[in-house]
């Protein structure tokens, strides 16, 4: 699935994710209302109203990206209903070719991420069928109950040829608390301080190490680094060089395309970036606004074409 | 929620969370066969099952104990048919008036982390409706974002009088690959290193401090630390004295009642002690083998009544 990733930023020439991530707030009210009308203002009203709108971006910006990260919060709010919103998504998206990373950030003890692994990525047994839950391509993961909760994983992409981006360091203002941290270390007989985040790039890097796919550069075993932290990214960069970074934090929280080109490789791989509310809500922005509610998804595509414009410009001045 | 945890904890004298972890390999062949023929060897079949024996064991258990805590990977694994039999068991088991903790473990950046909290512990705004996805009463969280990750948890747990876990020292054996690095701080212009779980603590009684009830002890904010780390959970004690805490991984995972003594609090209160496979799976244990298949619920509970002795019995001892 890495290698298809590949192909696809290759393909698109567009190192980018759209994330799927449909708060009500954002979901014209066209599409509300006739949702709610069929469904009332009930949660199957919402799942609706969230499948339709998702359904919207994914056919106007299909030819224009690689991959989707559907945010399962956004769904899981809305219980069971935005979960069939959330499956329906990511069964559409694959139909369409997308490569889908389902933005789950689960993480647990041993046989707790084996059934996440499963679900997400694999399959179950159910007597003698197997059968296959959610099925993403990719899913993010959280390190904060080390190798026990991240190798469950690493077995089913190993099977499945599917992927993972752990955890490293996250675009958010509160990331540095836990993540910036300086442990002690030990280098050449001398204590070293160094913050968690590079601890866990490391991690990062090993696990890749133990979960290659046959041909190709790339690992299975991706990492979150948020576009809010480029010089972290850079020495990132260097530690983890066969892992695909997930480049959250872009646009709206504040991330623009010089502060990329850290987050890639000199094969100009290794990075995809991603933009949620600054594409599929972009009709609410000044700048797009001539769409109205009823453009949202061409004001969707005029931003995915911004934003590739704005990457690759960045890539080349570099 | 924490009153009400505390009540039933003084009702039923057992300080004691049944973990309901449904994994189909303990799920009798009764119950599987019947649902499989009902449903096939479907996703709809296993949701069927793990509900049915649920059910069973609520029933069996429910005048024994304060709270119970699902698992959500156990039922996620199932895709939608699964989180379906998650919710039922939410329902029922809130219908029986057991504290429902969901064993969710989720944390993301703010806004992400703000759907989790609405779907899991509040309510989220469908038009002009408030609609309810999952409703647990405490939801468990994770700390690798920071605050931003855990404080929209801690304003829907002030507004609906619900509450939180948060992960500090989890009961796996690689806990500590991340969770007992040291880390350099500052104390009386003096450097001091300190493991992360002992900072996250911290961080759990600061944020307790900001999310008491308007009478009791205990805040809504708790903790997370296992069975398996007793000394760990002596220090912890103490650095969190209003938080409850959660104690995983006692029984199967290898935690005995002589370990749980650190956990408690001078008043006896203080710790609420998690066991899983131990209880539901019982029958398949050869103490209570003589139950069978078929009396699975009636194991369960002569479980539960042992591992109340085995608890009180340490607890007067210590």
């Amino acid at each position: 699935m890495i290698n298809k990733l590949i192909a696809g930023i290759r393909k698109t020439n567009a190192p980018i994710v759209v994330g799927l991530d449909p708060m009500l707030k954002y979901v014209p009210e066209h599409i509300k209302q006739k949702a709610y009308a069929d469904l009332g203002e009930t949660l199957e009203g919402a799942g609706e109203a969230i499948w339709q709108y998702n359904k919207g971006i994914v056919d106007a910006i299909c030819d224009l990206v690689p991959a989707v990260k559907p945010q399962i919060a956004m769904y899981e709010q809305f219980g069971i209903p935005g979960l069939a919103a959330f499956k329906r998504t990511v069964d559409y998206c694959r139909e369409k070719g997308l490569v889908v990373i389902g933005d789950v950030k689960r993480g647990d003890i041993g046989s707790t991420s084996e059934a996440y692994a499963a679900g997400h990525l694999g399959s179950v047994q159910v007597g003698n069928s197997m059968c296959c839950g959610f099925g993403e391509d990719f899913a993010t993961v959280n390190p904060y109950l080390g190798s026990d909760g991240v190798k469950p994983f690493l077995q089913v992409c190993r099977q499945e040829g599917k992927g993972i981006f752990v955890l490293v360091k996250t675009s958010n203002p509160s990331s540095g608390e836990l993540q910036d941290r300086l442990v002690k270390t030990c280098a050449q007989g001398a204590e070293v301080f160094r913050p968690i985040y590079e601890l866990v790039g490391e991690q990062v890097a090993a696990w890749g190490e133990e979960c290659m796919p046959e041909e190709g550069e790339y690992s299975y075993v991706g990492a979150v680094v948020g576009a809010t932290y480029p010089e972290q990214g850079r020495i990132l960069r260097r530690i983890m060089p066969r892992a695909f970074i997930l480049v959250p934090g872009y646009g709206a929280q504040g991330g623009r395309g010089a502060d990329l080109v850290h987050f890639f490789n000199e094969d100009g791989l290794g990075a995809v970036i991603n933009s949620s509310r600054g594409i599929i809500a972009a009709y609410q922005q000044e700048k797009y606004a001539r769409f109205g509610g009823e453009g949202y998804a061409d004001a969707a595509r005029a931003a995915v074409l911004e934003m590739r414009e704005d990457i690759a410009s960045a890539l080349e001045r570099r």
